[in-house]
């Protein structure tokens, strides 16, 4: 038998868990947890079984770990401490100001329950922070710089959506390259936001819509549009959904840092990711430190965790022996 | 006081591991050990001391960590081992297939002196391992490439070197933009030696020598030159040192891998490193680990690790608190 995986929530991202743990011969999915009618939800794992999320805690026994598949705003502040009663639990939570108040909550219910929980679990928070850690620990002396795109940002989408006149929109946010140029030659610039990354949205509208102030709308928008230079496509309902109904992602964490004893020596560091699927990686990397929330808890340990925290080898089901002499 | 850091070896990598410990200000350097005259030794650290290496055993208690900055070929198949029944230790070991070898012989030292080895430590093993492990266990239906360059091949320039008539030689490899290029399209190619990288030589030649037959040398020269496309130029000393005195190197590490329930999402994770000092950067990733080395003694671990097995925050002065509210 395999690590018994639950999944709460069945919307992209318990989707993308459960198409990740089939990638995973070591898993298996146990149970979908969801708030809407179990009878009503159709999931592609013919072995596994839906239950309302009123029933979780009767399934402590049967779950090794409990993947959060909640939104950040409201779901995952309250689920993640509240299952991490019953069982091993990780989540993606996203907001970066909160993390030290949900890691509280987290480890309190963890340590009191003797569970292991991993919050904010994914590519950002997740992927990109590991490597703004190391490459921080390496190069101390150095600069850091974190680039978004391409790639199609689900609030600012929401937001245009939410103008006047407006069906239905796309927003993709995307790196200049001027930008990331000037930092991989080791410059060391100082960006502004605008410098950083620009915008370009796909809308459709109602017809008749006053395309020119939903524009002027939309560029002038204050915190999401009104800092960057904005780019505004009308478009219809049938190149929308040909065009633009994928979610991809990506981005690029670099630090550029000094050695020698004057500082002669500049090194650069990149990480980057192209994503076909946001949902799906960020469950990719769920799934993978599913199997560590396991392997810790089965060590005995209790507590909130982040991927600061945790030693790569947890992840991977190889053997000590297999990584070093294949990975190493 | 500081971690004490002892370095033994004072080649190129250990002068950049002086260099790196006055950029890590909970660290000092206490002692260098040499195999040549300690007296001819010139250090920049004022308050170090230079000792014979064979004294190395009695300054046990003076030193935290002792960084062993020799070859691979034969020095660190026995320092490491060696020195690890006196002190924790940790080096860059780059013999890749002697790697399960060299970690029992290390790990059994540490056993019975109750110290922490850290072996391969550098970039290559190091963090590319790092970043191989990240994503094969995130994308488990993938494929890993690994390109290196441009950069100095230490082993290819002392190759050319051995060549009658050659008074000095540089060797960069270079990844082949195309075969890049197609990698990072998620094309999945299959890449033949030749079709990865390309050899660059500079060549200083003796007054009067067949310079067509050194090239002809060079060109069919086995395992170091024979599958590749290589470019031979001819420059005079003097060029030679103005231009070729570095020692650059880097690489990519990337891999492209499929998710979805018929694999229908393609994703690319990259690291990418462009290094202007090869040894002092393999240095610094050196101390970062020095830390960790000493961290996990102090908390009573022993035995061989490699990076797979250190949880990042390990790393990083900063305290979990610190680290999950500005990295993560």
């Amino acid at each position: 038998m395999g690590i018994r995986i639950g999944i709460l929530g069945y919307g992209n991202l318990g989707r993308g868990v459960e198409s990740a743990i089939k990638q995973n011969s070591d898993m298996e999915l146990a149970a979908v947890f969801t708030r809407r009618d179990p009878q009503s939800l159709e999931i592609a794992t013919p072995t596994a079984k839906v239950y309302s999320v009123d029933d979780a805690e009767k399934m402590a026994d049967k779950i090794d770990v409990m993947i959060i598949c909640g939104g950040s705003a409201t779901d995952l502040p309250v689920q993640t401490p509240k299952y991490a009663k019953y069982f091993n639990v990780i989540d993606s939570f996203d907001t970066h100001a909160k993390i030290p108040e949900h890691f509280k909550a987290v480890d309190e219910a963890c340590k009191s329950s003797g569970k292991i929980g991993i919050i904010s679990v994914g590519w950002d928070p997740g992927m990109f922070s590991l490597n703004r850690l190391y490459a921080n620990c390496i190069l101390p002396d150095g600069k850091d710089y974190t680039f978004w795109g391409k790639g199609v940002s689900q609030g600012h989408s929401d937001a245009v959506r939410r103008i006047e006149g407006v069906i239905d929109a796309r927003q993709y946010t995307i790196p200049v390259p001027a930008a990331l140029e000037a930092v991989r030659n080791g410059e060391n610039p100082d960006l502004t936001t605008r410098e950083k990354h620009t915008r370009e949205c796909f809308v459709v509208a109602e017809e008749g819509a006053d395309k020119a102030r939903i524009e002027k709308e939309i560029k002038e928008m204050p915190n999401y549009f009104s800092d960057y230079d904005t780019t505004v496509h009308f478009i219809d309902m049938e190149e929308m959904k040909r065009n633009h109904s994928g979610i991809p992602h990506g981005g690029f964490v670099i630090r550029s840092g000094k050695t020698g004893h004057n500082g002669e020596n500049t090194h650069i560091i990149e990480y980057s990711l192209k994503l076909d699927s946001n949902p799906e990686f960020t469950s990719s990397v769920l799934v993978a430190y599913a199997r560590a929330a396991y392997r810790l808890n089965k060590e005995g340990q209790t507590g909130c965790k982040t991927v600061f925290d945790i030693a790569p080898a947890y992840l991977s089901t190889l053997s000590g022996e297999e990584m070093r002499a294949h990975l190493l």
